[in-house]
């Protein structure tokens, strides 16, 4: 442990004010001190990243594809250390951070794929038609390009899958942008690491200084300092509706307004249909509370609201929900903050008209600790409140009887943009209900048939974004293969000569990427 | 004529409040009154087209296919009377009405060709592995999907291709999404005929009412409440800086923010390099006098910065430059404000430090008529004085002259964001000036070679946006078939029945589209 902010393949620690490392589990002071970045030293970050930006935005993509497999390697090579730090900064179990330690570097390694297919640079090629009446037409040839280098905001949920070396880092240096993370106060320790391991891999690839910063702070000076930042030209984060918002805001009030991609949670509203409630009621309500409390209810995807039709079936269904999350555990949340919101969030909903709580977990709760809890509420009070759609982080829903199927259609119209949203039915359910299902596809990224939205698949086809306030720009995602598209915007050439264009556009498809040439989509040369 | 909004298939003049369309040539009225939108047929237009969303986002590529081309025909059915108003209003020749007419017509069949082949929805498909351990792998597929109803801002440059039926309007109705129209109060004629035709055309494909609509107002109301409308979910808009901007943080400051595309222009620098100034100096002046002057200069492209070494070459130039210029013909612009603004603007650049005027046509100038001129500056004043990055909209350049290659680096530095630059250079210059090169796209959404930035291809290969202040998001193009995609957002379907996914996404491949199916290309069904 240095306990320095790591300023490309530098350390520094010029400042005096420091920050420590805290195990929610006990609120004992574990590592530190960790020293916060000066103004000095966030400048020095911003100057290396743009100078390095000019040799690795002409990386080859194998370069870049080599660097994610380095750093994917170097984590790994951190070994128990890396998953201690981890587990006693975020409190959660081995099982987890060992799991998500896989998905980080399955993230690496999926970028590292992209790149090496190539073909999400999206060329696109018109040859020219000289002889074109009234006028020639040139040659043009279009790709993606990096954007310049990119700020990125640590999740305190993923400590390591969507922090340092998450899929916000990982898609950025993919895209060819050189990074700046925020450390997040509750993961120093594991920051420390996992910052090592990039800049150590960076080295081993010849990449240059400054295409890894990271740097920490309490407080929101640093925040918005690297967002304000001239040089910076695009940021990530995830993280509340709030922290989103502030950093949004302060991007776009900037003389040059940069892009902002801030996946900022939502309530994910399951949607149970009559014929399968009526019979496997009590299945779902198993598999539900599993959903509710899995990771103590810490997902963007937790299930916060649980719609169905008043009746028989959904009152079974909620005696049998109530009764599963009387049985589970309580469990130490992230950290300090995330326990006490949790306490305060869960209370205000409980205390809305027409809210009544159906069942909490009987466990004793520890330090920190989040305590599990379901309540039922009318769909006329939730149309009524809009304070019943705010996000509850943490082990709660709601669940949200609806007269009829009109009502039903009422409360999806009703809803904000979400990340997700999931329909329990049969097929008769489904050919019942297409209208609603339709619908509901205006107010999110990702519909989920039969299945809980707790689990974000890394790959091509993920969506995990949506209609506002699920993220900033319901146009992009933070999770796949396509979160690269954030950092990239598109660069056209017009009669350019070979040698100047990139790789990619030549006339000699040497990466045998697949694209469009005059229209027609091909991997051939031309 | 008949004066009205148009309201969806509806027409409607509640208002008592009018406009007319004046002749600038003349400074004449020529045709109204046209009826200024109120409040309530504001709401109107919103309501039916939100409704008409449901059916409309729910149409197959085809049905939107034959749409456009039926938008195509009805605009050219409209005959002379069309090029009489488009002529009238806008003070640009028959010829140049007819090109953009055509122009027009080409971008409809370019989405219409877009749609039909299919591709560009970009569908993604991940395929279950139920065995998969620890988890299950589900079956996940992605498509864009269209964003909801877009207000479109008319360009006053292209009374036809960048205003009613134009590029804006053309894409997000290929996407799925409807229109709403802000009529350019300079082409209220013109956009009453065009309005109609688009009408008329969703009639006989029998597509919603409200799919699209029309309306007209003087002052900043009617587009200020277009855009803070809560069910406007984009926004498109071709113009000035301060306009784009204006709506730019309307729109971000809503409850719910929402995308705003503005194309604001630029100054797009040319750059000579020595050994091509040198050889073919004369060649080039007349070149790019008749590009500063094409269409009087008012085009987002327009060569505004003439950047090159000082010394005989560039002196002998100079020289060329100003005697073509001084044999220019004067013009009428498109209206009173941007003809008052050409001469303002063109005084202030020609009061700045270090300005001289190197040149301005000799011929008179007619009513509301821009005078082309060229000036020259150095590097150093150009340098320490960001006025001279602003654009003079109108045929007005400035040369500047650099010391050596690295104050043209210097300056190449100092650009703000453009939609073009370009180089003109023989092969030697080229390979001498890589470095040069390289940086400037940074600075650029399209590098040209040995062209003028005048002239935009529409094509799949076209950017046309840039680096702000270009435009309000370097990543979409407003040229060209991408600019669809700023208006879809991409949805994903996890563990969907077959009859509830979007053809494009089932197992039958029925449109024969390119997918990327468990990461590999192909247009086979699964």
């Amino acid at each position: 442990m240095h306990g320095k902010n790591r300023i490309g393949f530098n350390l520094s620690n010029q400042g005096t004010a420091t920050l420590h490392s805290i195990n929610p589990a006990t609120a004992e002071t574990r590592e530190g001190p960790f020293s916060e970045a000066t103004s000095e030293e966030i400048e020095l970050a911003m100057a290396k990243a743009e100078t390095a930006f000019d040799t690795y935005r002409n990386t080859t993509p194998e370069q870049r594809a080599n660097f994610l497999e380095a750093i994917a390697d170097e984590i790994l090579g951190l070994g128990e250390e890396l998953v201690m730090a981890a587990m006693q900064e975020s409190a959660l179990p081995e099982g987890r951070i060992v799991g998500e330690r896989g998905r980080t570097m399955g993230q690496l390694k999926l970028f590292a794929n992209l790149l090496r297919e190539g073909s999400w640079v999206e060329a696109t090629i018109d040859t020219a038609q000289p002889e074109r009446e009234p006028l020639p037409k040139p040659d043009i040839r279009k790709m993606l390009r990096p954007l310049g280098q990119v700020v990125v905001f640590t999740a305190s949920n993923f400590p390591l899958a969507f922090s340092t070396a998450g899929g916000d880092t990982a898609s950025a240096l993919a895209a060819g942008c050189p990074v700046i993370v925020k450390a997040h106060n509750s993961h120093l320790h594991t920051n420390e690491l996992v910052s090592d391991a990039i800049s150590r891999a960076a080295k081993k690839c010849g990449l240059p200084d400054g295409v890894f910063s990271s740097l920490a702070a309490s407080g929101f000076n640093l925040g918005s300092t690297l967002v304000k930042h001239p040089k910076t030209k695009a940021v990530a984060f995830t993280g509340s509706l709030g922290g989103g918002m502030a950093l949004y805001k302060m991007a776009i009030e900037r003389d040059e307004p940069i892009p902002v991609f801030a996946e900022m949670g939502s309530v994910n509203p399951v949607i149970f249909l009559p014929e399968k409630i009526g019979s496997e009621g009590a299945q779902l309500a198993k598999t539900y509370a599993g959903s509710i409390a899995l990771g103590v209810g810490q997902f963007c995807t937790n299930p916060g609201l649980l719609i169905a039709q008043e009746g028989e079936a959904l009152d079974q269904f909620c005696q049998a929900l109530a009764a599963e999350i009387s049985e589970l555990p309580s469990a130490t949340m992230l950290n300090e903050g995330i326990a006490a919101n949790y306490d305060k969030n869960k209370s205000a909903s409980l205390q809305q008209n027409g809210v009544e709580q159906l069942g909490a977990s009987k466990a004793e709760v520890p330090q920190n600790g989040a305590s599990p809890a379901v309540a039922r509420v009318s769909a006329q009070d939730f149309l009524a409140n809009p304070n019943l759609q705010h996000e509850v982080f943490g082990p709660y829903s709601i669940v949200i009887s609806c007269a009829d199927d009109s009502q039903l259609m009422e409360v999806i119209n009703h809803l904000h943009g979400q990340l997700t949203i999931t329909f329990m039915g049969t097929d008769n359910d489904f050919k019942s209900f297409e209208t609603h299902i339709l619908t509901a596809e205006k107010k999110t990224g990702r519909v989920i048939y039969n299945g809980v939205p707790t689990g974000v698949e890394v790959c091509a086809s993920m969506q995990h974004g949506g209609p506002f306030p699920a993220a900033t720009d319901s146009r992009f995602t933070s999770v796949g293969s396509d979160a690269i598209k954030r950092f990239s915007r598109p660069v056209a050439y017009q009669n350019a000569p070979q040698f100047l264009l990139p790789a990619e556009l030549r006339n000699e498809n040497s990466f045998n990427i697949w694209r469009q040439v005059d229209t027609e989509w091909t991997n051939k040369s031309l």
